[in-house]
């Protein structure tokens, strides 16, 4: 059996770095606590791993993911898929983050984006409540990143891991990452945020909000009560495409689409169905994303962002910072729009201010925000050394 | 009484540069044909001016406005008006556009955003389409840039003008100084694009079309068919709100807003009615600013950005900008997201390429896209300078 699907992965092309199958597994958390002071009563999540825990339990890396991610980092589910997860150019036999030494763990958020993808595990506003029989809707509690790493740890636990050899993640994942470092410092051992800074600024904020706007106003929206109804799927496939622009750079938008039209002969200046091709497609991309994610999920996941300050302190930007002690290798481009260079250096610069050991490795592309997902091999080399380093 | 008027404007604090009140005047184009080949019968519009035309008819000034502009470049419309109009630092008696020397003209646009503004006279998708008896909305013919530029022709004939000393306008405003210069350069001497480049790029088309998106998911929008209904404000108030944030910077979000609450002890993490301050004071901005604008009239004008291509040439984006021969100033700033500084300089590099004299000014600021608003009395003397250059 291992054999046919190596043949076939070889007759499908280069194969995959990770190469067994992937299986999404799922774990559950009873009576969950949300730092918020909720209680919800049954946390569902999918996780994935790569490689093989060792007798120390001591070789484990956690990988949270993104805003708009799932557990899916590396590997292929079958030898048919189109693509691996998102950072197989890293994970894998004798790639940086080599799953012949390590035993990787990826884990699906709560209020993840793909409610509505087969591949995703998780709870949310659109799974039942079970005190009510129908889906929480904006009643399930607003969740933070510190909550999205304690059901991490509530997977840790479950597995017998004591420490993670390191915690890597891009953007939201780098977020969590932090908070990790924050939070629990006695329970890894390095930390890797890529694309990411230390809090949410006022712009980011502001921005996100901008990313929601559309789902609020579509009128299926409705408060957020649309299970068993038309989903407001115009407004989240609004929202996805913001999300898109956002994560690219005019370098990526004006290389790839130019002022070409959607369609020859039909000129946008004669009729208003006729458009430009860069919104054409932008459009057909959110479409296609929404139909597997759910839009309430989009506006917990806008919250959870818009609260982070790393560690969570009460009135200080910085001490969740200073309490990191391990070290700190940040991986970014000065082209993210998202998280601009300045946050990313600033953040670094106030982990160093006592005395921890931080590296900062510059992604370059074309791809905005999005080259710490695409073009993260090009910091492999480092990941390795950082990792490997006793 | 101007005696009172001077007293009462000396009371109310330091004097706007253009000391006489300002007055808007009216125009009306009959019969006018849209490049796209349609014909609006009445295009009725209003314009200011400062200063005087002197006997040669060679001392005028046109300035074109910005997409949420009107005509009120400089002055006050009463003593006890709040601000004079948006670049009164620069246009007065002795200021650079000096009004003891030129006679400057401003412009309402067609399909101005202002429709419903007191102040702001204009024909677009809000105006009785005559042969129906009710508004155009969608039916108005879709207008470019040079159909602007056209409007300001008609007037410029009427008021018996052969040439214009100088074009200069802001974004929006500065698009169509290119667009004077490409098509008309016999009527002009001289043209100062400000926050402006030579073309509408693809990442600029497709955040133009994010501006508009909340317009069109807000359900009293109906196609554009809502006269005499609820308006579209809660789409409009977003579209607004993006237009806002886009034109500003990082830099000016985080150090005015922080990560302040909208309200203290309503804690964004307790409650889906609570927020943060950035995100209320721009809702607030957007609300307020939608009560006087029409969401029609905002899809027009991103339309009209969107198509613009300096001169409107077949196939090229550079013919326009080589058939520019008169002397150019260019000023922009490096932290503008609408009209990024690469695209700026690029823009000056094509019509320099000929031979033509181009100068670039750059701003200084703290605001963005806005610094080309704002912070214009910086490239004050230069523009001085290249004004009054024989």
């Amino acid at each position: 059996m291992r054999q046919t699907i190596l043949i076939a992965a070889l007759l499908a092309g280069p194969a995959a770095a990770y190469e067994p199958l992937v299986e999404k597994q799922e774990f559950t958390l009873t009576g969950f606590q949300t730092r918020g002071g909720e209680v919800i009563p049954e946390m569902r999540l999918g996780y994935e791993t790569y490689g093989t825990l060792n007798g120390a339990r001591d070789n484990a890396i956690l990988i949270p993911h993104f805003f708009s991610g799932s557990s899916h980092a590396a590997g292929k589910y079958s030898p048919d898929d189109a693509a691996p997860g998102y950072w197989d150019a890293i994970i894998g036999s004798g790639r940086p983050i080599d799953t012949d030494r390590y035993f990787v763990v990826s884990v699906d958020s709560p209020v993840n984006l793909g409610a509505k993808d087969p591949n995703v595990i998780t709870t949310g506003p659109a799974t039942i409540n079970p005190a009510m029989g129908k889906p929480w809707g904006m009643d399930f509690p607003i969740l933070t990143i510190g909550d999205f790493v304690d059901t991490q740890k509530g997977l840790m636990d479950q597995l017998g891991i004591e420490k993670w050899h390191a915690v890597m993640g891009a953007s939201m994942g780098g977020l969590q990452s932090y908070e990790w470092a924050a939070r629990y410092p006695d329970r890894l051992d390095r930390v890797i945020p890529v694309i990411a800074s230390g809090w949410a600024d006022a712009d980011l904020i502001a921005w996100l909000d901008i990313w929601a706007a559309p789902i609020r106003l579509d009128p299926n929206w409705n408060g957020g009560d649309y299970y068993g109804g038309a989903a407001p799927d115009a407004g989240l496939a609004q929202a996805l495409k913001i999300l898109t622009l956002h994560a690219n750079s005019p370098e990526w938008s004006n290389g790839t689409f130019g002022r070409a039209w959607a369609e020859a002969g039909a000129d946008p200046g004669q009729g208003w169905e006729n458009d430009y091709n860069i919104v054409n497609v932008l459009n057909g991309a959110g479409a296609s994303r929404a139909s597997v994610s759910d839009a309430n999920h989009f506006l917990y996941l806008v919250r959870a962002n818009q609260m982070f300050v790393a560690g969570q302190p009460e009135g200080s930007l910085y001490q969740g910072l200073l309490d990191i002690d391990v070290p700190v290798m940040l991986i970014h481009t000065d082209e993210d729009l998202v998280f601009p260079g300045d946050a990313v250096r600033e953040t670094g610069a106030i982990i160093r201010s006592d005395g921890t050991p931080v590296e900062i490795v510059e992604l370059q592309g074309t791809r905005g925000h999005l080259d710490g997902v695409v073009n993260i091999a090009q910091a492999g080399e480092r990941i390795r050394a950082f990792l490997d380093a006793e």
